[in-house]
């Protein structure tokens, strides 16, 4: 597997309102809080996820992986930390791992195609040259 | 005020991601069902608002307001009652009852503009000429 | 594989505040979705969740897959069909198929735990002798 | 009216799943934000609201009103300012303000009473002592 070697860990707090009655936050929210991750992910390495769709860049969603291994609570900060893979020249996976206090919470992957004014497209974003990949 | 002679009801069933941690619906939800009421409005009265996008038409929110008078719950179906009045020439304001088993818990109100192609418009959407309104 | 004789299909109507500036539905909200399909399995079936809760019982989230193959839009009615599986005596897998007019869209699974009282237990809800399963 | 003689600004990044299809941050979302911005009023005042939830307090939102000037969009940091109306013995009242690079964006309030165990409280948390109040 090829990795990006730029990483990046995203603090986030936990919000009331994504908490749920089990007094956990609610599973669906990860995949919110995976993506603000990924947003910090490219603003970090100097590529701005709002600039690429300005270009007609988009990058949907093909796959969504979580694995929940101990919940997350209202007064918890998480920290979601995010490597990016190149799966072959038109998709790339994201991986994350979410801790509270050091403690990993949640593993994850978001699987993406690349789109140009919503079409497949081989032709990368400018910005992306600024990563490295290496074999893992 | 002038209101519309067309009243709706929509039926709502609670979903668990809409609870927080003090075992109630978030305060934050009512808004998301307001404007699932609204939808069913236009559409029960012939006058789909995804229609409406597509001609250009947009009816952004200029003010939301929100009275709690007790909480509802997982399990819960809420009944809220949607009725139209017109402000004016260029705006419109939505008042809802939410009640679960005939009891009221909520209610509130939203004020609309009429945009058309992101302009104020007096223009209105041909379909908003099924409506007919009466001074009350 | 054992599955669960029992079938549902569940009905959702996109909501506006869950579409996202891409235009299409936001991958967050078919776990919500999901969720809401659980709800309604239960309830056909003759075993509410929420009185599964009320007996002290709960059934965390302990993975999440969804493959997203083609958005879902605001104006689009969402059919959910629903199968489950026991996996082991502690474990119960959901199988999910999302359709827009016949059209499969996305396709998900979530693995649940049954605790009773926040403690593993192998100790079903009463409500869960109404399941058969069979071999596939 | 008495207002707290502390106030905060906190600083939030739009997310993604906050927008909606009309390419703006959708109406519902501020409330979950102002929300966030109470949490952290009470902790840079020293008062965690996750302990005064622990000592057997909850602080339900009676009332919310949001006034819409201007949107807000994915790429934006949203600074809301803070501040506590003490409305009588029983109830508090938070004004918000919401500025996107010093342009003032959305205005709202929300409504409190303060209940100690599920009943109205004049029995105010240990950490309110924390606060003054002045006449404005």
């Amino acid at each position: 597997m090829e990795f990006c070697t730029f990483k990046h860990t995203a603090r986030i707090e936990v919000r009331y309102a994504e908490t749920d009655q089990m007094g956990i936050v609610h599973h669906s929210v990860y995949a919110v809080w995976f993506e603000q991750a990924r947003t910090e992910f490219f603003r970090e390495a100097g590529a701005s996820y709002a600039q690429m769709e300005a270009e007609g860049f988009s990058s949907p969603v093909l796959e969504l992986n979580v694995q929940y291994k101990s919940p997350t609570h209202y007064g918890d900060f998480v920290d979601i930390e995010t490597t990016m893979e190149k799966v072959d020249r038109l998709r790339v996976r994201f991986h994350y791992k979410a801790f509270v206090d050091g403690k990993l919470c949640t593993t994850g992957t978001t699987l993406h195609c690349m789109l140009k004014n919503g079409r497949p497209s081989r032709d990368l974003p400018e910005s992306f040259n600024k990563f490295e990949f290496v074999k893992e």
